[in-house]
């Protein structure tokens, strides 16, 4: 039987010029990626937001966060998740560059 | 809006007599969980297999997993993942007790 296995931390560039992301699994309504910043942050002006609802976790690094609508950043350190909603706008204002900040993010279709 | 926030690391235990399983997202054919292990492991000549496909992280600490049919186990260290298929027979043969060795699970119904 073959077993798929990885590691996150594999094959860490160092400075990349946009955000690397890795498709782990994909099924339907379900994908699962690790990605990779090194300072990249959501540009200014821009949100991000999706159709599915994306479960976010800091698996090494360091990032900042903002919500839209909240007053101030949220900070993400080590083991740090977050849930957010389909729809919900949010920019990565930091990201730690070195070593490279390494996160896991679950997207699921809503319903 | 609400948005649900955590970390990995939280409330981690001194020794437990089992394994803590914390599911952190239930949806229909997913499920997250963090589960926590103190050096508990896979009572002898017993295996763990599920209906659901098993696609297993290793965040902190470490562990040793045994694969039906293969002849070795294999080291896990943090940042390790393994896509357990469902019905895949497997067994935990060791786990590190202190710090605490932390797991991400996520079950996905497969097809």
């Amino acid at each position: 039987m073959a077993i798929k296995t990885g590691n996150l931390g594999y094959g860490l560039p160092g400075r990349l010029p946009v955000e690397l992301a890795d498709a782990l699994l994909v099924r339907p309504g379900l994908r699962i990626e690790r990605i990779v910043s090194t300072g990249q942050v959501t540009p200014d002006g821009e949100w991000n937001y999706q159709s599915d609802d994306e479960f976010v976790i800091l698996i090494r690094g360091a990032a900042r966060l903002r919500i839209d609508g909240e007053h101030e950043d949220r900070d993400l350190a080590e083991g740090d998740w977050i849930l957010l909603p389909a729809h919900c706008r949010h920019r990565v204002t930091w990201t730690q560059a070195e070593p490279p900040t390494v996160w896991l993010a679950i997207h699921v279709s809503p319903g």
